[in-house]
């Protein structure tokens, strides 16, 4: 697949070639893994590539760019360092900008923890440095936001206001200033996205009390049910299976309910 | 605000000139986190200033001291300890002493797991080294233990036993031993203050399950309720705003039980 | 104890020569950490000391080698990677092969994310290193896969794929031929141990409601209940208090349900 990094990141998505060299090769701690990986547990390597590179990211059920924004969000909610440079370039590689990346990081940084986010870009920068790309600054003063449902909000406003008003208004502010207010209207990530990205998060951390909200709003937004299933089987490579099982009762109820 | 350390922390304290400064001034990785801000995702450095350091911090529901003990203890449930070294200057700034941090981290090895202070150490050890400062050994032969509430302390040992006695003897024994017969007593962290970060870690790591005990627990040893729901505001920029919302039903629930 | 790696490995396993020299001996970031944990919290190796090197595993209870293998999952699977040096010892000397550390990182690729497998190899391999010790590669055309209850597999099957078929059948289909199919059926680890691996990395993470079918597999491969029992007390110390505390209501049930 050609992108607009070309070639350079074309390489990356090579399944064949991904092999224990997917391990990593810009840090020198990324290299002494893949060394490593040999001397402790080759089977971690050839299990990687026979079910994950050769098979998992060629389904059809999900998009490379949408599997990338998965993982990607997955790794960051779980604090994995290690394994995000190689996600980035899978990320780069399948159309998904430094922008949105930007904003994905940002949008964690609430949702998961700002620690998550100073984390992350740790993790990444060096292979931003590598192909001498950054992030575009976006000063919010320059940015018009996306419109949104006014009733919508204004039921889920009143509904929290009411709910948990007393018990922490601070947290009640925030959620509508800076989350609803703001960051969910910022035009750098497709709202479908950034709701693949939050349910993600979720999903992989064992949150699933809070997906019911995310992942009907992603589904309003445009993730199919198709998608949303397969979301399921990207994190339980990444995240354990444990995860996935804990999720599956979860969605399959929301799946049932949007149907009723 | 002057503290015992003066000058030297005073100046992180100062919210404008924290801005991206505040991805750390210590280790050569936090120098590098704060040049890759820059370039992978500004809006997290714009959205820390705005929110966290110009607001969060500023709010009087909660001091400077208890928030710096809630981050803290946030921080070290979940193994984030990129984010320490700045949470450990702004601690020690609001006068939260050498010998109460030691206390923390002692405490959350029970709590968080002893895996998870190690890390800690190993993170705020160079903040000390800086500073030329270090925790007073407190040799437990030398210590006089508080006194406690026998008949309460009888109570939770007759539930646990006679739960869990046959199920887990083990953990049973120990929870008496080295948890309510010594750790609790220690006098080097006010009772209130080490269920502050009993609290804070639980609602950190989404262990909500566990919070009744120990959120009753901070309030009999003078948690107020506008403290108690401040601390979920400050975990969700923390630790993710999912966190705060599974934690909001359950506070609203003690809080509602204690005026009965 | 006499292992096979003699004497190399027994200094290792002296309760009382660990003291804060348990801290690690192999990186120079593990003897760094010895040094701080003299100045920021001496109370913690203090009580390693005391509590878990002294008496926790010394506890007839569970074997040493459970005990490693407990504890090596539990750290796998938060992603605890510098307390990992000193627990691969620990299996090593109490007779865990370099093998089954090899299946045990490769199953929890699958049960706790394949980034905590390659983090895990990441942290074991310097001690691989200096051990000169690797894991044979197990080809996996020349493997002979253990025998199954084939009754039983197809009832698992047969409900997960009635159940999730729909909502997301890439994970059902993983699930069968990846996981049960292959994983569980390698012969490198033995069912009783994988499953014992299995149990402790959920009860780490508090995946409680994930632990009914995995420690009902576990005791129906030999786990015995007070081996169970104390796999609750080693995780409390390694993964905190409240996982333990969410574990035992769980793990009650199951002894109850298993005598009915």
């Amino acid at each position: 697949m050609r992108t607009r990094f070309g070639k350079f990141y074309a390489a990356a998505t090579t399944g064949a070639a991904l092999s224990i060299a997917a391990f990593g090769s810009h840090a020198g701690e990324a290299s002494m893994n893949s060394k490593y990986v040999e001397r402790v547990a080759p089977l971690v390597a050839t299990n990687q590539n026979q079910w994950m590179e050769n098979d998992l990211w060629q389904r059809e059920a999900l998009s490379s760019r949408d599997r990338s924004i998965v993982t990607l969000a997955a790794l960051i909610a779980r604090g994995q360092l290690d394994a995000m440079p190689e996600i980035v370039e899978k990320a780069l590689a399948s159309d998904v900008t430094p922008e949105e990346i930007a904003e994905i990081i940002n949008h964690l940084a609430f949702y998961t923890g700002f620690a998550n986010a100073r984390a992350a870009i740790a993790a990444i920068g060096p292979v931003y440095e590598a192909h001498n790309i950054q992030a575009k600054q976006l000063p919010s003063d320059k940015l018009e936001l996306l419109s949104y449902d006014k009733e919508a909000e204004q039921q889920r406003r009143t509904f929290v206001d009411k709910t948990y008003g007393e018990v922490s208004p601070g947290t009640v502010a925030y959620t509508t200033d800076a989350l609803f207010m703001d960051l969910w209207l910022r035009p750098g990530l497709a709202p479908r996205d950034r709701s693949l990205a939050t349910v993600s998060a979720l999903v992989a951390t064992g949150q699933v009390e809070q997906v019911n909200f995310h992942l009907n709003k992603a589904m309003d937004n445009g993730l199919t049910e198709p998608e949303a299933g397969e979301v399921i089987t990207q994190i339980a490579f990444y995240s354990g299976w444990p995860k996935a099982f804990s999720a599956l009762p979860v969605f399959k109820e929301i799946f049932a309910k949007r149907k009723e």
